[in-house]
């Protein structure tokens, strides 16, 4: 695997054997094998947990980390994205890890440039790496990827999370629900269940995984308020009660009081900590199949 | 120890045994020991010396090291400072340095999360690493914490280097006085000596520590301007005559010319540059010794 | 060599030698050596390729890299540069990579510190370590510094680089003529060969050098627009068939369409990418020496 994204490119056995491989990892991982191998984080949008997991990750497996600020940088002068990546790869920069707003960025840049590019989320399109990682967390509460109930719930429309679990689960024999508003719904997964509230969906799933909510996406919908919202879509404490197996995921950061209430991050059935721990052991299980293909 | 939060918190023999450590490292050192250790620098503050030098201190002890800049991430849009930890604890952090400037900070977010909390100053409260490096640097000069005399100069009142210097100092036989306007002095210390002007001060003492003024301070004192509190406050070259043993220390950065007059910098008698050393060797010293309390 | 203010201070030999090291160099060394070492990025102007460069070299050769934001500082503060290094020096960083708007930035700097200091632009005036990778790239074309000629062209009167490189250039037996609006000459150089415009230029020489316009100079010359620059000093398409051996070479960041035309990036004859390759070499090189001569 030389660039990763989208969950599209990637079969079964190769979902299953970045997951293998991330299961291998814990969080205490260090080695030198990818000392000569340099990264740069490349974050064109505000993100404190990926690109810290990305970071992480990559200097575990011993691999030098650049991170290219855009904010302090020079591509505010008008440099082109693709002639500072061009640079960094002239410099002996392996991996390209970009994050931007413009859905398809990571495919063009690797159209462009030699570099392995690695998509940490572009525009509303894709987030591979998040799939990844509630795959594997997924996985681990129920043994394989299948034969479980699981419904995303809230803004669809505009989630690369969504899309990128969607796709991915679609490939397993994993039964996948849609909760929100149907203003936020997305055609293209309309053969997907849909339940009208979170009580519902709660009540025939084994997992909800919940979505940050912009406050600017309410404005166009009929649920045009944050209390609006969490009384028909937000996970409550009442929902683990409900349902006396449900578990809780949620791709982070959590709006807490509209996505989730609030003091619900340690009930033990809420899966959020898991997922944070299995981002970085699932971006060290990309980045090694990354640098093992280049490093050919 | 597995926090640090407060000079009050330590006892003499834990304190000893820091300054023992960090007496023992130098500079050049540098060690793998700790390189699965991970490290937060998550300074809400602007600041040079003392972040520089947690970072400096880690990385020589091997710790892996994540600089958390707030100005560029997420927290911004709403995250609290507590969930923002807890996802770093989660993707494996071991240790969150912490400046913030609402007291009691570093202790409140330790009750919420397991990773340790070291506070690099909360406030106007507590800056224990440097009350800790200013005792290494005076050991080094009298050999013991005891039998000397040393004033403390300028705004005690809205200064946690003052506070956390004072309670370290008064464990040991140390002679503590202070000199300030009335106006920044603080009740807690009313027991302590005091001196009306840093003339006094000087001939009275073998240790000056000037502290820096803010200028906002200044417009609710009966001293209204830098220039008179240079004139009454400010350590002048002919206080170097005045007392020919007396030393002269600041915790940096020096107002030049209000705290302390331009050019003294590099008097031989003037121990800002050990603090500054001291300040790298004292935070390798109780980073060693809490990532050993965890790694237990 | 301590310090690296500018080309004049090299000999002949010491420019060989440096030369010499870089070139046994490649991007995916990487060593252990000078890991006891530290070095500080200390970047006033905003920079991209120039800082990375740096900091990938530093970190190829295992040093320590601090790197001191100034946007994100307590410089801001008031705090004077001076002092900010002095602080650093005595936490043990033993080299500062320093880009300021002042002339004779890093020379003032050197005067007052004993740390190393590595001069990455200082205003108008040098870029030594430019100069220097542009002398690597063209001795890997034509096996030694002499026998061929090279047009620089463009802002000489205010580029860094044309003031290196005709300084170094001239060191050796090369035939350096420019090429730019009379406006933009400067005196000092006024024994040199003069091209009009770029297609003479292009016909009388081996390699012409682009540099960077800044828009804000066009406003004072004839030339006021980017496509009457263009026009008469832009490198195109057609004069890589007006002369079939010409070579094309360019400091960066590209203003494309006004410096360059755009799509000459990635012309078997555009020696950009080799030049930013040989920037980290020639950057280890120079690094290398003074750390060899620090280390005794």
């Amino acid at each position: 695997m030389k660039n990763l994204f989208s969950i599209e490119q990637l079969s079964k056995n190769e979902i299953n054997e970045i997951l293998q491989i991330a299961s291998e990892y814990d969080l205490n991982f260090v080695s030198d094998e990818f000392r000569h191998k340099k990264l740069v984080l490349a974050f064109f949008e505000t993100s404190t947990r990926t690109k810290l997991s990305f970071e992480i990750a990559a200097k575990n497996l011993g691999v030098q980390v650049i991170d290219f600020m855009p904010e302090l940088s020079s591509i505010q002068k008008g440099e082109s994205l693709v002639e500072t990546l061009r640079t960094l790869e002239a410099m002996g920069v392996d991996v390209a890890v970009v994050r931007h707003r413009e859905e398809g960025t990571a495919k063009m840049l690797s159209t462009q440039l030699d570099m392995s590019i690695l998509n940490a989320g572009d525009g509303v399109n894709q987030h591979p790496s998040q799939a990844l990682l509630d795959a594997l967390t997924l996985k681990e509460v129920f043994g394989e990827l299948e034969d479980f109930k699981i419904t995303i719930c809230g803004d669809i429309l505009h989630s690369r999370v969504a899309r990128s679990n969607i796709e991915l689960l679609s490939k397993f024999n994993v039964d996948v629900s849609l909760c929100a508003p149907k203003e936020l719904l997305d055609n293209n997964f309309s053969s997907l269940n849909y339940h009208d509230n979170i009580d519902i969906a709660v009540q025939e799933s084994d997992v909800v995984m919940c979505l940050r909510i912009q406050k600017e996406r309410m404005e166009q919908m009929e649920v045009p308020n944050t209390s609006e919202y969490f009384e028909k879509y937000g996970f409550k404490k009442k929902h683990f009660e409900m349902n006396k197996d449900i578990l809780l995921m949620h791709p982070g950061p959590v709006n807490y009081g509209v996505d989730i209430e609030n003091g619900l991050q340690n009930h033990d059935r809420c899966l959020i900590n898991s997922q944070v721990k299995n981002g970085v052991l699932t971006r060290m299980a990309i980045l090694k199949k990354i640098l093992n293909y280049i490093g050919k």
